[in-house]
Formats: structure tokens, sequence, C-alpha cells
């Protein structure tokens, strides 16, 4: 059944924060630290919740830890702001488990990266998403992540996927905005498909030139900066873009730039919300927490944007 | 608990074919044909039996079903040669239940490639695998696969976890043999140590040069053929071995090239399954089955080796 | 007209294209079409001109024929506007050649990518800039071309190649904008370093943002384009930036865009310079110039975006 | 000594070390030590010299160097062996020019890798090679070298590159040895094309399955050792051929495997030629010689290999 027109909106505009996984241990959710992260990502006036994308850790959970954590959001969050939970597997049924989940618990729309292991061609990517859209039982985003899943949704076949009934958008998290800019070109004649942006990076720019919103890790920690710089620039108001953005970019090159660099964004992310208090800051295998020395980095780097208060 | 020694070999040596798994379609097991096929397979005098791998397709498989077929080939083999089954997946919670249900099921032993969809680095492999190895009920065999994962276990990284208990082996499907030849060398003093070979292109030299045995897929359409070419190079008669290896090149260079590159060989495999009439050749997405154009082009490869009868 | 052409300015600002190389056959320039481009350049008032990158074929062009439009450009140009020469080869001693050769014939400036046979490590790469520039006689500008050179300019390389006396900056053609914001936020202290972004399609934003300039392929065939939409953003005058950038994303979406895609800008400017009546569309090996079935494509994206008059 | 250097066999067969470039500096020939380098890799009983190869930092070389690098060779070798010269370059006329060269000194071969600037598809590679191969004034042999330019000659390629008059042969460092063997399958009706391999380490597998011989970077150091593992591998006396394997694999994971890996095998090999006195180790940039850690690291490996006499 699709839901209520009016909860998701086309396109899906604003800042819809890619949530992290409180965890306690590799199998055990964090549940109060959950409930703390999504008060205090909701505080700042975002426009929707996605969880279980990459931020989210998803291949690393287990399915019935994804399942609880999708019931529990959607009971928490109550309806306040749209939910879009991802269903990226490299199994077809068991992104049709997920998104079934999804839509009993009351979420709004489903994100699916290609599938990751095999490596399909653009022909096969889209007959993928002919057979699996008609089964899904919400409205369905495009996820492009080529640095993780080692395949790109090519302009041509996102053109041709925004013809099946039920894909409603795509999130790019390329970081190559040419490739976002030519979806927008090819786009032009269907304002109803939502263009979001992975990298928060990427944000101002975005929203001055007609994209639509954005998937900002950074708005678990400073949920109301990332919505004051689309608001910003959706205003046209191009000093205060100006000012945010250079806010965003020393989040980047500090908080997210301590340790090793594919997965520094991550850690750094969580370690952060653990600075502050808001949850724990495990992370699920392939990868583990910033051990002391890394931390007090970031500690330190959060001190010196004045994100946490020095004691 | 370990299983009976004299049940895994150490070293394992011989043929071990990596399985198609048979399908009505995308969840339903081709049961029918998965009874042949195993009977097919064994009569060829084959020295272990490799479920859920790449050729097996896992990782478009839901875990439901990779379960049911863990169940019904350990029923069937029973014991009649040692079963590998693949444990890979990006979630490590999943990959010990499905070690589990191997165990409870009577295999002997677990696969599994690196976690495949965030970018471990070798230091977080190496911990990866010794948190794992622990929680895993049987011995494990490593698995490089570098062009499906991304990532390759390096050969230090090898060494170094040939030193944790329950790490039996790897199964190298790089088909770079400067990788297997430096395996060789620097686990010279672990002739305990099982190293096997994917690409069945590479097995003749595999086994002259030390190497201990082959995953050959195409032993799921010929077993006795890779089973005389291993046994001819164990008893150094050179003839023989470039006879057979003349045909397995055959093989390879006709049956696995036609279509598409990438996924080629696994279409052309259960194409030719499908052609000699012991099960269907239905495959998971993303992929499908070969259309009636390529049928035609490996019936006519299989007329030609003399593997299928003129009609 | 520039008041003094020695002067190069810190950081250098606007329009530098990027000059293809009018050619008719492998080893000999179109003499009157590279007159005729330069003029036409020239009069859509661009700020610099960059000859022999990757737009210019330079890796495809004999050492004499390089030496020769080196002394052709700069001579016709006359001091106009500064003239950056790119000297990019695997080879140490023969990018010093042409620098050498640049410096004589009265250029203001060098363009280096990393060589690009051997994988250098960033260690070897600055080392490499350190041992370099001090043999050059012009001022050395980084170009960071990861698609072609398999080899990034990370952030940390960069910065600390600043320091380096007559490294005056960086054109990053990565497509990766993260990645310029990073260089941007890193070098804020250095005012006077240069950023330039060479993708056209991230003019807007780069200008908008706080970049310097843009070395703008289309800006072969429309100069004035580019910098009229170089000086809107400068002037903070949105609503002409983003009818400007939808006339750039219009072109790239259609001329870059006829054929395979890897080489189809290069091949689409050639065939658009020449359907214009500029110059030659020969491409040296291992390109070769559209045949009829793609030039007809694009004299008639041509047609529609008013570039060409219908005949 | 051949009876007659201008006849190239076809095929040819056995072991031609691709030489390395002796320098004092980046631009300077370390002639004496190239003169000592010659007479003690002829004294191992070679079948042919092969220079200006990825071994010998061709890339890295001057033009003007390299053309003396071909006259000194060939003066020197007199017609003992057959030599093939290297004339990859990213510009068609540059590799026309270095094999005049080659043919007025004497040489009987060039050898050519794909331009490996601009990523040409496998229909303009084929184009290329059709449009030179009539310039050359020798025999050309294709040399697939994947991981430094970037791009495969596929075995269709090279089976219709087989077709083209002039080109006689292909020498593969790929490493993929399944590669190699399609390409056997494919060609077996063309028992003059001759088939070499480059990793070392691959070299008794090779000519035990019918290749016809190896392009050794360790016949530099100890020519004699390849040659008596090719003629064993020839006359199939398998004890033979596993002990001189054995030694094959102990330098390859030891003189190769210090330091950073992309490098270490280059550096490694100089390093080693310096020790036993032959020649000098500079390496053109962008490397550079091994510093005193490393090279205590390489004489230890030297002594422990019986290679360097204790002092």
């Amino acid at each position: 059944m699709k839901p209520d027109s009016n909860i998701l909106p086309a396109p899906l505009r604003g800042i819809i924060p890619p949530m992290v996984t409180p965890l306690l241990d590799r199998d055990t959710l964090d549940v109060a630290g959950l409930e703390r992260l999504i008060e205090h990502i909701l505080a700042g006036s975002v426009h929707g919740l996605f969880i279980l994308g990459t931020t989210g850790e998803a291949p690393s959970l287990s399915h019935l830890l994804r399942s609880e954590l999708i019931e529990r959001v959607c009971r928490q969050v109550a309806g306040r702001v749209p939910i879009l939970v991802g269903i990226t597997d490299t199994s077809f049924v068991e992104s049709v488990n997920i998104a079934c989940k999804a839509a009993d618990s009351g979420a709004q729309a489903v994100v699916l990266a290609p599938p990751y292991y095999f490596p399909a061609g653009q022909a096969e990517l889209l007959e993928y998403l002919r057979h699996l859209t008609p089964e899904l039982p919400l409205p369905l985003f495009l996820y492009n992540m080529p640095s993780y899943t080692k395949l790109v949704f090519e302009p041509e076949t996102v053109v041709a996927a925004a013809e099946i009934a039920g894909v409603v958008g795509i999130k790019d998290s390329s970081a190559n905005i040419v490739y976002f800019h030519r979806l927008q070109a090819l786009l032009k004649k269907r304002p109803d498909f939502t263009l979001l942006i992975g990298p928060e990076e990427l944000l101002a720019e975005t929203i001055l030139l007609g994209g639509h919103g954005g998937v900002c890790g950074g708005a678990n920690l400073l949920p109301q900066l990332y919505v004051d710089l689309y608001n910003a620039a959706c205003s046209r108001d191009l000093q205060t873009v100006e000012r945010l953005h250079k806010k965003v970019m020393d989040i980047s090159t500090t908080v997210y730039s301590v340790g090793r660099y594919e997965s520094s964004f991550l850690k750094g992310l969580k370690c952060s919300l653990s600075c502050l208090g808001i949850c724990n800051d495990f992370l699920a295998e392939p990868f583990h927490r910033f051990r002391s020395a890394e931390r007090s980095a970031i500690s330190q780097h959060l001190q010196n944007l004045g994100i946490l208060q020095d004691n």
C-alpha cells in the first residue's frame, strides 16, 4: 500500500540525516542512546530521517537487529517526519523482506543501492529495478554509492528507472557533482523526481543550483547547522551560505579526517556523538571504535569548533 | 564442536567442486535438480563439495533458502565427502548464523571471503578473523576473491591468519598465481595448511607445483575430467596433464565465453547443466538465464566438445 | 589586453581555456585553424590560455610538434593573456625540456600532472616535486587528473607542495568537489595559491564558493559563455548564474555525450569546432574523429543550442 | 653465439631478460656498469635481450638517453642474441621514432604496450595497431601490462592483431595466467606466434604447459638460474623444475619484497646488482634507490640465498 501522499512530498526537500546506528556491541542496540539521538536530530528541524544506510552501518548488522531498529525508530518518530529505510542487499528477496518490515512499521519510503557482490551490467541493473519495484510496498529512492558498491547507476539508467512506477528519487553519494548536474539536466521535465546529495560538503552548491536536499551525515551531530545552511541556500542568502559552508568544511577537514581515510568519517562521527554523551561509539565489524589517541584528537577538534565545552 | 579429524584431512587435497544452486525461481530450490546434481558430481570421485560460494550464487540467495540448501545437501551427501559451506556476508553475525546451521547439519568446514561492502584495511581484516574464528563451530577456509570483494587477503595477512586456531586453509580465486606461489613459499613450514586454487584453468600447474587441490566450477558439469587431471598431475604424468588441460581450456574458451564477460561463466555453466538435463538454469538476480540465442551457442559448444550428443 | 604579460596574478582568476590542438594529421599542426582558434578564444575575453593539457592531447603529440605549438601560440598571443603550458610527462627530463621551451617562447607558467606510468606513492610524488620545481624556469601549477593518471595529489601532498617555492596553484580535474572544498579549507591561509576547477559543469559553484577560476574545455567553442558565467558568479548575480549554468549543462549532456563515453568530450569538442569552421577535427591516436553519423548528431545538437545556424 | 642475428625465430623461445638501465643520475648512463651487466647476462646463455621495458624504466628516461642506450647495447651485443626494444609511448610518432632508431642500430624486434594516458577502447586499440605496424621497420611484440597501462589487450584483440603482418608475438605481464592460457587456446593454430610470460614466478608452469619463454627480471641477477629452469621444463625434468622454481620463489619473497610493494621489485633488483658490484642502483624519478636500511636487508637476503658472499 502506498503511503499518504501528504507525508512524502514529491519532490522530497530538505535535510534528511542518515542516522548512525547506536550499538552496545555487534548485535545489541544502544536503546537509550538511540532514543536520545532521534530526539537530538529531530530537535534540529530536519525534514526526514534515513535509517539503515551506509552511515547506519546497515550491511554490517544482522537482519534481526535491522528489524528491531526499524520498529523502534518508526514508533518513536511517530509521523513527525518521513522515515526512509535502506533495503540494500545482495539478495533480492532480503531487500523485499526489509521493505515489508519498513511498511509494516510505518515508514514512508525505502532506499536501494545496487546489489554489490556480483558485477551487474546497466541492462541487468535496470531489469533488477523493473522486477523489484513492483514487489515493494513503499516508494523507492535509488542510492548511487559507487565507492562501496563499485557499480554506478549510469545517468541513462536513472532516466529509464524514473519511468518505473514507484521510483521517486535518487540519493547521489558519488561526490562527482558532474554526475549530479547531468541528472538534473536529463530529468528537468520531472520536477517531482527527488534529487538528494550525499556528501554534506556539497550541500551548499546543490541547493543553490536546484537540487532538492541533502542526506548529511553531520546532521547526526549538528542537525540545525545543515538545516540552516539549507534554508540560507533556498533563500539565496549567499553570505550566510558561505559562512555555514565554511563551518561544514571545518568539520569535514577535522572531525572526519582523524585516522585511516576510508572509515574515518564513520569513526569520527560516532566518536563525536559519544563525546557529546548522545550515544555509544561501538562500530560493528569490520570496523572498531577509535582508541584513546584518536578520541583525544576528536575531542580537541570538537572543542576548537565550539561543539564541545572545555572541561 | 570440531568435527572428526578423519573427515577433514589436513591438508585437504583433490577436487572440491563449488556447487551451483539449482533454482526454480529466485526463492525456490529446484529440489529434484539438486538431487541429480549432487549424485552427478559425487559419481565423478570428487574429494569434497563446496556449497554457497560464488558459483553457488550465495550472496543472491535469501537466508532461508541458504539454510534449506545446507540441510538438503548435508542429508543427501551423508558423509560420503566433506562438505564446505560458504559463510561470506557483510554482517559478522549472519556469518556466524550460517556457520552454526552448517555445523548443525553435519558439514565439515566453512569458507569466508572478506566482508565486501565496507573497505576494511588489512589490520581490520585480521582483527575481523581474530574475532570471528572463535565464534565458529567449524574449521575455516579463507576465500580470496578480489574481483568481487575488492579486497585481497594480502600474503602477510594470510600468514598471520594461519596462526589463528581454526583457520585451516585458503581458496584463492584471484587468478594471480604469483600470489598463490608466494603463499606457498611463505607457508612452506605449514604443510597442514590447505592451499586450493579457484580457476580451473590453473589446476594443472597448481598441482604440478605443489598446491593441494582445486575448486573447479567445471566439475559441476564434468567432475571426472578434473579429478583425472588432478590425479595425472599428482602422478607426474605430464602427457595426460597436457591432454586434459587442453580439454579444460577448450571448455573455458567456449562454454564460459558466450555473452557478456563478467557473468558468462555462471550463465554458461547453469545453461550447460540444463542442456544436459541435470538441473534448471534459473539464475537469481541481478543475473538471468541465457536466452535462446546464447543457449543455442552453448548447446553447439557442448556438442562440439562431445559433452552433449547431437539430436 | 593585459598591461604586462610577465605578471602572473596570484591567485590567477578567471577563465583559462584548455586549448585543443588543431591537427591536419597525427604530426602536422592545422596552422590556419590554430590561428583562427586562438583569435576566437581571445575574443571571448578569457583570462589566460592553457595549451598542451589533456584537452590539447599533449600525451599523443610528438615532442617536435609540441615545441612548434608552444612557439606559435606564444608568438600569436603576444602577451594579451598569460599562457600556461602543460609539461606532464613520464620522464622528469622531458618535463624540464618542455618547460624550458615554454620559458624561451615567452609563456608565463607550466602545468604538471603526476608521472603516469609508474605508480608513485605520495611521498615519492612530493619528492618528485621537490626535485623538479627548482629545475623549472617558470611557476608551476599542479594538475590533479586521477582518471587519466591514476594517481591523486592527496590534499596533504598539495598542502606540502604549496610550501615549495615556485608552486603557485592547482588545477583540479577530478570532478570530486569534496576534494576541491577540502583544498580550499586546508589552504585558507594561502590566498595567493590559485585553485582552478577543471570540469566546466562545476564552474558556477566553484566561483560562488570561493574558487578562483575554471579551465573550461567548452571555452574553445563558446569562450564568452564561460566568462559571463564567471562574472555573474563573481558578482553574486544568482539568476544569471542559474541561466548560464543551465546552458553549460545543456552542452554537456548533448555535445559531449555522443558516442563512446571516455573520449566523447574530446571528439565532440573538436567536431563542433570543425562544424563551426574554426579548425580541423583530426584527433591523434589512440582516438579518431567522429564519423558522419556522430558528426550529424553533433551538428544537430549545435543547431538546437543555437550555436550553429540551420543551413 | 647465434649463427645469424638477423633471424628472429618464430616462435622466439627461451629466456629474454628485461634489462635494467644502469644510471649514474637521472639522465646519464652508467656506461661501465652497462657493459658489465650485458656480459653478465649473456654469460648465462640467455636467448635474447629486451631493453627499454618496464624493468628498464623506459617511461622515466629521456628520449636522448633511450637512443644512446639502444646504440650501446646493439653495438656491444653484436648479434650474439636477438635484441628487442621497447617502443611504448603515449605518442604514436615517438613510438615510430624509437623503432627506427632500433632498426638503424641493428635490433631485431620492438615491443609495445598500449598507449597509457588516454583510455582507448579495444576497437581503438586494434585500429592503433593497424595504423602503427606498417610504420615500423621491425617485427612487433605486443606487451600486456595492465597494472601500469590500465588497459588490457583483450584475447579477441590479440587474436585479431595476430593477423596483422609484422605482429609476431605477445609478452604477458598481467600475472593472470587464465588470460595466458586463453591466448594459448585461441592461438593454437598459430604455432609461429610467440607467447612469452612476464612474471618469473610463472616461468615453470608456462613452459610445462606449452608457453615459449619468459621475460624474467631476475635474469639480470642470475641469468643461468632462469635458463636452467627453462631447460628443465622443456625436457620435462620435473624434479629439477620444482627445485629451481623454489629458488625463484625464494628470491621473489625476499629480494623483491623489501619496502613499499609497488616499486619493491625494481628497487630490490637494482640494489642487488649494486651489492654484487655489477652496476649503479640509481633509479630515475618518480622512484629512488633504497636507503641504507633496505640495502642492508637486501644484502642479508642475498647472503642467505648464497648469491652474495658473507664479508
